[in-house]
C-alpha cells in the first residue's frame, strides 16, 4: 500500500523520532538518505523499516538498495515523503532504525590492541561538530570514538546527516566520564588534554603510542576530572588574537598529527 | 525612546536583514552578540545602529562597550529584541553595519610580503563551515582569505556568529577565481590543492614558501580551474572507508600543517 497522505499515522510516527524524548522512548532513530543507508546496511544496523519515494531518487541503483534489505519497505508519495525529510534536497529513502549501544566489553577488547587510537569528545552540545568529528575519526583510523556525557543525543538525526554516513563505522561508546577515565586509565592509555596553560606543543610530543585525545565541550572546554587525569598537556598555536577554535577543527588537527607521526614512524 | 513593540519599523528593517537580498539592496548586515561588536569595534567595522535591551545583557561590561561606538544606539524591549535575535540564548546587543569589501590593492600589498600564507575557498556553500574557516585562519595567522565565486554571502549572520569574531580579524577578499588565480600566480605562490589523484602527502611538501591553499565546495571539490592552476597536489591520508571529510576540518589540518613546518623551521 503506498501512502498518499500526509497524516498517515506511519509517517507521524516518524516526523516524532526527530523529538529526543519521542527517540528515547521508542529506542528508534532516523536515518535518511542513499549514501546512510548503504553504510547501515555495511554497518549491520537494526534497521526496522524504509520509507522511498521513487519520484525523489537521484540515482539508479536505489532499488538494488532497498532489496539488500528484510525489513519492511513502504512506498510513498513526495508529498508525505517530504513531511519526513530533514532534507534540502531529499532523495527518497528514509528509514527507521532501532537505537543500539555498544557495550564496554567490546571497548575493552579495543583498549587491548597495540596503540590504540582513541578520542573522547565531553558534554558535545552541537549534533554537527560530533558529526563531523565522527568523519575525521573515520578518516584518521581511530579505533574508538567515547562520547562522556552528552548534551546531544547521537542518534540526532544531525549527528547522522553531517557524519556522512561515518556514523556507522566509527566504533562509538557512551559512557559516564568517571568510567572511561578509569577504563582508559586501567589500559595504559595516554589521556591528551589540550589547555592553553601549558608550554608544550600538540606536535612536540610521542603520539604513537596508546592515545586518547580528550575534547571538551564548545563553550567551556574540558572538566576538571578530565584536566586534573591527563597524563599530556598540550596546546596549539594561537597566532591571532582570539584563543578558540571549533572544536571538531581542533580534533581534525589532533587527529591527523596522530597520523602524521605514526606513519612517519611506519606505524601505518 | 525605547523600542516596545515587535510591530516598529527598526525592528522589521533589521529583521529582513536576514534575508540576502535585503542585505544586497541595503548594502547592510547583521552584527550580534558582545564578543562579536567588541571585534568589530576593534577591528574598526562601520558600524551603523546598535540595539541594546539591558534585560538580557549577560555580563558586566555592555554600557561601556557601547560607550564605545559614536553611532545611533537603541534600547529595546525583550520582545522586539528576541525577534531581532537570530540566537538561542541573546545578550542584548544586535547591530547593524555597512557591508565593506577590501579591494585587491590591500591584497596585492599582502602577497608582497616575505612567504604569504593565503587560503582560497572555491563557492564555498554552508555559512557555518566560513565561519569556522575563518577561525581557523585567525588562529593559525592566516594573512588573507579569498572567497570566490561563493554560493554563501560571507555577511551572512551565520558566517558572523560561527567565526566568533574572527570575521574582523582576518583580511578576507572576495574575488572571482579567474582574477584570484592570475593574483596568485603573479605573485609566484604555490597553489596547494587536496586532490587523492597524487602520491604525495600534504605533510611531505614544503609549505615554508609563500603558498595559498586553496578548498574546493562541500559537494564536488576543486574546480577544473584551479586544479589545472595548481602547483602543488596533495593528498590527505584516509584511512577509512570513505573519502572525504567536513571542509573546515581538512582545510584547518593544512592550515596547521603550514604552521607547524614554519614553527620548527623557526620562521614564525
Amino acid at each position: 500500500m503506498k501512502i498518499l497522505s500526509v497524516k498517515n499515522d506511519q509517517i507521524k510516527h516518524l516526523v516524532h523520532l526527530k523529538d529526543k524524548r519521542d527517540r528515547d522512548r521508542h529506542k528508534e532513530y532516523i536515518i535518511e538518505g542513499y549514501r546512510e543507508l548503504l553504510h547501515a546496511k555495511n554497518a549491520g544496523a537494526s534497521v526496522k523499516k524504509i520509507f522511498f519515494c521513487p519520484d525523489l531518487f537521484l540515482g539508479q541503483n536505489e532499488f538494488e538498495l532497498l532489496d539488500q534489505f528484510g525489513c519492511e519497505k513502504i512506498e510513498c508519495a513526495p508529498d508525505p515523503f517530504m513531511k519526513m525529510s530533514y532534507r534540502d534536497r531529499p532523495d527518497g529513502l528514509i528509514a527507521i532504525a532501532n537505537q543500539e549501544y555498544k557495550d564496554t566489553i567490546e571497548l575493552k577488547k579495543i583498549l587491548s590492541k597495540k596503540a590504540p587510537f582513541i578520542v573522547v569528545v565531553e558534554s558535545i552540545e552541537k549534533p554537527g561538530n560530533l558529526g563531523s568529528i565522527l568523519r575525521s575519526c573515520e578518516a584518521t583510523g581511530v579505533d574508538a570514538l567515547i562520547v562522556c556525557d552528552p548534551k546531544t543525543d547521537m542518534h540526532n538525526p544531525n549527528v547522522i546527516r553531517s557524519s556522512v554516513g561515518a556514523f556507522f563505522l566509527v566504533p562509538m561508546f557512551q559512557l559516564e566520564s568517571t568510567v572511561a577515565v578509569d577504563l582508559l586509565k586501567s589500559c595504559h592509555l595516554d589521556l591528551l588534554a589540550t589547555t592553553p596553560h601549558t608550554d608544550k606543543f600538540y606536535d612536540d610530543v610521542d603520539l604513537k603510542k596508546g592515545v586518547a585525545i580528550v575534547l571538551g565541550t564548545e563553550q567551556l572546554g574540558l572538566s576538571n576530572l578530565w584536566m586534573e587525569k591527563a597524563t599530556l598537556k598540550v596546546k596549539m598555536p594561537m597566532l591571532g588574537k582570539m584563543d578558540s577554535l571549533n572544536v571538531s577543527n581542533a580534533a581534525s588537527v589532533m587527529m591527523y598529527e596522530v597520523v602524521r607521526q605514526r606513519r612517519h614512524a611506519n606505524c601505518i
